[in-house]
């Protein structure tokens, strides 16, 4: 039972049986866009939290896990990651993350939702500080045609930021996007997808994996990492390179980039590679 | 809000204003010992669920990460993990990690609460497989006494599987019990504490971190690695190493010794050494 003398936000994960719970003081922002209905709350002990469609997206307090893994492992593994694609992202923090490196010259975020922006912008601002970087493009469009209309070798990296594989993101999750991600890297490039629970949806990192081995990629690894407000704290990213091999870099290259991390660092990257799903 | 059509077990962890909830089908047990209230639930989709006054001990489906990570990357650490000593871990998922490896001669197990083994007997039987390995020694008695009378330098590796530090398990996180640890271990010897979230309990962490520097451990590391069934999912083992330094075994050594794991391995190892609390 919840303690009943608190209001609790809470997300079930239907699938595994588990529920994880917040206490909250207040609801801030609650918007049904042309998509999904999203909802901002202020807890007590995690700063703020938005959640859409009834799950949640990010929390203040944890979300520097998953935008940093999401993002440096990818851009520390490409030798000159110039023109980056982020798609979904709306919330901003990994494209803040991007922004951090200086090798990119053209990094495109992709949203289909302008509303989880916006939404951003007003009540998660320090993810949002390097939105005006004249690298960064912030377009509000579907992100499989996007892909598909996207000229051959045009990008070196491909993020895929999005939510759950129902709704609005399902189809990043199909065998088409990736082929079409496929097709729009240079080689070398490489494509990386948020890939949910090792220990809950390993049958969707599976599918993940296949749908990159078909489409053409030369080494595909998963990397594990903690995201406490995601079911089960286990999260993952899994990555395809097209015609090169994946691998975290030294620490002269880390340490040379500048890029200031609280989580991320090389070894952490080994390790997070290191993950075998037996 | 539960769904009111399932029935729900839920630990709240109320200074991180959280809680986690699971599907439950019926309670297996229930026994009150002269320590605590030890409870065992059949999940929907987690197996069996312990609870120790309301906090989650284990899960069939996930308890591998924290024993392997609290025995692996000790044993691994040491040239020659001979003695053993094991305070708490009564259910004897990490005394059966312990004893995949052949180097100990003597391990010994001093749980407090001879219930907790008992039931992890009956419900847990995986875990206890090894429990009749002529090298095991099962005592129930006072963990801070028997490392109090213990000989001195007649230990390699102390391993401190306790529960929260509240209740019986306190004093194992308290500077005079991490002093008898030192003087017990041999030059060279391994202290290693399950020590809480690295996002939720730092303060915690830097107590006992504190407390191995001032009793004289010349390396002290902390490692980091999902935990589903516990609050945030992340969680850490804290080691202390005396007269020697701490580093994950080269992959041969961990190939000869045969030890099988799902999680563990050496790149694991070094990626769980790498994160940096800051």
């Amino acid at each position: 039972m919840l303690p009943s003398n608190r209001k609790w936000f809470t997300e079930v994960c239907k699938e595994a049986g588990y529920a994880a719970s917040w206490t909250i003081i207040d609801r801030l922002a609650r918007v049904t866009s042309d998509y999904q209905t999203i909802e901002v709350f202020q807890t007590e002990h995690w700063g703020k939290l938005m959640v859409i469609d009834g799950f949640v997206m990010l929390t203040s307090r944890d979300n520097f896990l998953y935008h940093e893994m999401l993002s440096h492992p990818t851009l520390f593994s490409h030798p000159a990651p110039k023109r980056v694609l982020i798609i979904g992202g709306g919330d901003c923090g990994t494209l803040s993350e991007v922004l951090k490196h200086s090798e990119p010259v053209d990094v495109t975020q992709v949203e289909i939702d302008e509303e989880v922006t916006r939404l951003a912008r007003q009540h998660f601002p320090e993810l949002c500080e390097r939105n005006d970087d004249p690298r960064a493009r912030l377009l509000f469009d579907d992100g499989l045609a996007h892909i598909r209309q996207a000229a051959p070798e045009s990008l070196d990296v491909i993020i895929v930021d999005s939510t759950d594989p129902i709704g609005p993101a399902e189809g990043l999750f199909g065998p088409q996007f990736v082929t079409d991600c496929y097709r729009a890297l240079a080689p070398g490039g490489i494509l990386v997808q948020q890939s949910e629970s090792p220990l809950l949806h390993r049958h969707l990192i599976d599918g993940i994996r296949a749908n990159m081995a078909s489409a053409g990629f030369d080494d595909v690894q998963t990397l594990g990492f903690p995201q406490p407000c995601y079911p089960s704290g286990w999260w993952s990213a899994t990555q395809g390179c097209k015609r090169s091999k994946l691998s975290a870099p030294g620490d002269e290259r880390f340490k040379a980039s500048g890029v200031e991390t609280r989580y991320y660092n090389p070894g952490v990257h080994a390790g997070a590679l290191a993950m075998i799903l037996s």
